[in-house]
């Protein structure tokens, strides 16, 4: 289906060729570190370096403006001081460019609105999109096209989709996924001072990726929210859409104005409109992590009965309670499931859910008893969603060998653990069940939470 | 001045002989494991292994019974079978043992209750202090007295004590502080079943004891409410004592009493008793520890003012909203600050609160603007406390160089951290920091929320 929205974005994401406007000798300015970025991680179009006074740079050859490029050049990346800004625009007008990421900074969010309104309407009158100014840009792990200047490794492909407004935390929160979670990424997009490109548009543009399942979103300020509210009403439909917004006190949003230069807008505005469209509101960049993987790794609940297995008892009373306030009801747990449990469990322990798994452990060892539990759970078709609640110490057994881990196998509800204990155990069981797509959390409340949230999203999908 | 809980308590804690009964040549075992740990942890008292059949374990010498000791035998942890329990007990008694550690399990919370009674009834006519039974137990950092059988190693000494109902949980909590977290432990208490020691009895101890500065306790019931209230109201006006409530949902209390056979009761009881108490009361195992460590480490805020430092303008405008909605305000800082901050920080750039520190740190250097905006936030008179949001990627400096970090340096207000970014620099960051008594949180919403609940806490104290 034919989308001006999408279309006209398209090279935003998925140029066949860029020029890097500002790439200088010095390897750490940020123009330099965009263009090398796009050679090692091998974006998989042409790159141009653009600088007026060099022939060559890193090897490649350069050239003193972007119209003098021979080729076509679908995109390019602007990390030139702002006040040239307005001059390079004209030159790319001239160039027949159809997508500009301007990096640089230096305008309405340091109160030169002026400058970015004219850069502005020479792109719209050239028909170039504009992402930003003030921003880290693109990154599309499906052509490795990469404007940002915050180094980037080890980026895992995925079905992630990230948009933030500005660039320094996204960055941040980038490098924090990269290096700390197991999810992959497709896109992420740093809006900066949205002149031109907003929130909607690449909403729009995500709905459509097949890359993106889950997009996550930090904003400060909604520009058009009446189309924000329209395209997220479409889009959650398909997939779920997760925002964190500042500026939603009132002294938060006179920050704003300072920072990125947005209006915040009323807080219970857009609560209220968040609600309607089935956006995911988040209130940390914890929650939005937590919330995030929950949903790129598991399917949705198809209701609110969860199974707790526990390896300590607190466990199970600390997941119950969490699932009470959460609206999660805890699983009346069939006899089928109880009888396969009481083969592992000495006579004098009870059954019950939440299963305190621990005398289980003792009497049948720690693989057998979270086989034998995780999977009774998981084929009770009175559970919705599974909380399971390991406990890891140094000289203990790991249990790796799940059944649930074994290639192939493919369960039709969700499944999230918490583990606590020694941090190493942690990160290794941790390592062991992300890789296989199942989220862990450091924190009971914090696993209960994303297994409800998921619930909630679900319903809420089906009403709209 | 004398006090007859914390006298009869003294032996639980500070015990200058213990015999461990249940001690077997089979090294996995509680008892065994138990045995070791106090040899191996050099605990500073007498240490005698009871079995009924081996003359040496662990090439120590053994005594069939606890009532052969020749020595003078002040506390016993006993680690047998619950049958077998009420004639230790006897045995203990005869012998003249002033407390008994029962890390045994299968009593009430296996619906054992007259069997627990028994013992307890001896313990009482005896004048055996009894904690457990169905926990870990104590660990006191201050002599090594250390009756878990989960293996502790690299146990920070601190001002730090933590009492739980439960010991799996309590052990995979402090596994987890211990190989995580940089407070330091003086005292842990797995109360387990309370059949005789109950919570009130143990926060009269820590009151007194010189180790302890903060108390984190997770508990599931309180047997004697108002008593726990009357002691809490005196201790928490010296010391902070931080509480996880659970079974606070009708569903969670069911759980909790066939986990550790205890009456949750309500929960707007407890929670408006803690309220009148000056209990802090947490949610989750993230916000026990999160504020555990910012009472361990900092200075209570003398007022609400609060500075923000932060490398990415994003992170001001969270911190600000963080601070509205949690009671603290954004401090108006003074034109001196202001000053001094100018001269690091590019003519374009404003200088506000929140301090949107980055173009300080591309134009002046990272140490060189840190330092210079965090020293003038913390000698201003205007602010109460300083939250620091640092971004740090792998390639970047780190501002290890910090003046607060200074030997002799000492701050009279609070200063905590937020760190993102790359894991690896993270906790390189953090480990520098917390090293040197300076909190870190992965979130800025958390690291605004420890600093608010220090706030209220001192208010709250200052009233009652």
């Amino acid at each position: 289906m034919k989308n001006p929205t999408t279309d006209s974005l398209k090279p935003c994401f998925e140029p066949r060729s860029v020029a890097v406007i500002g790439v200088s000798r010095s390897p750490e300015k940020a123009g330099s570190v965009i263009f090398r970025n796009l050679l090692e991680l091998k974006f998989e179009g042409k790159v141009y370096p653009v600088n007026p006074k060099a022939d060559m740079i890193f090897e490649v050859e350069a050239y003193s403006s972007v119209d003098l490029i021979p080729d076509e050049v679908e995109a390019v990346i602007i990390a030139t001081p702002a006040p040239t800004v307005v001059e390079v625009m004209e030159r790319c007008a001239r160039k027949g460019v159809k997508a500009a990421i301007v990096v640089s900074s230096g305008f309405s969010e340091e109160g030169s609105n002026r400058l970015e309104q004219e850069m502005v309407k020479i792109a719209k009158r050239a028909g170039i999109r504009v992402i930003g100014p003030n921003t880290t840009g693109v990154l599309n792990t499906a052509n490795n096209f990469i404007t940002t200047f915050v180094p980037i490794e080890n980026l895992r492909r995925g079905n992630v989709a990230l948009v933030a407004q500005t660039g320094m935390f996204l960055g941040a929160m980038l490098r924090s996924i990269v290096s700390s979670q197991h999810f992959g990424i497709s896109k992420v997009v740093g809006l900066g001072n949205k002149c031109d490109v907003d929130d909607w548009e690449v909403l729009e543009y995500l709905a459509q990726d097949p890359e993106t399942a889950v997009v996550g979103m930090y904003m400060e300020g909604v520009k058009d929210g009446r189309r924000f509210l329209e395209v997220s009403q479409r889009v959650t439909k398909e997939k779920p859409v997760l925002v964190l917004k500042s500026g939603v006190t009132e002294v938060g949003s006179k920050v704003v104005l300072s920072h990125t230069g947005s209006l915040s807008g009323k807080d219970e505005v857009f609560d209220a409109a968040c609600r309607q469209a089935g956006i995911v509101r988040v209130k940390s960049l914890d929650e939005l992590i937590d919330l995030t993987k929950a949903f790129a790794f598991q399917p949705l609940p198809r209701g609110n009965r969860v199974a707790v297995v526990s390896f300590t008892g607190a466990g199970g009373v600390i997941a119950t309670d969490a699932c009470a306030e959460n609206g999660l009801a805890v699983a009346r747990i069939s006899r089928k499931t109880e009888k396969k449990l009481r083969r592992v469990t000495p006579d004098w322990h009870r059954i019950l859910n939440p299963v305190d798994l621990w005398p289980a452990v003792e009497a049948s060892g720690i693989i057998e008893a979270c086989n034998t539990a995780i999977n009774a759970v998981v084929d009770d078709e009175g559970v919705d969603g599974v909380i399971v609640v390991l406990a890891v110490f140094r000289g203990m057994a790991l249990p790796y060998d799940l059944d649930i881990l074994k290639e192939g196998r493919h369960l039709d509800k969700p499944l999230l653990f918490c583990i606590i204990g020694d941090k190493d155990y942690m990160e290794l069981m941790t390592g062991v069940l992300e890789k296989r797509g199942f989220p862990v959390y450091p924190d009971i409340a914090r696993a209960v939470k994303a297994l409800a949230v998921m619930h909630r999203y679900n319903v809420q999908r089906k009403r709209l």
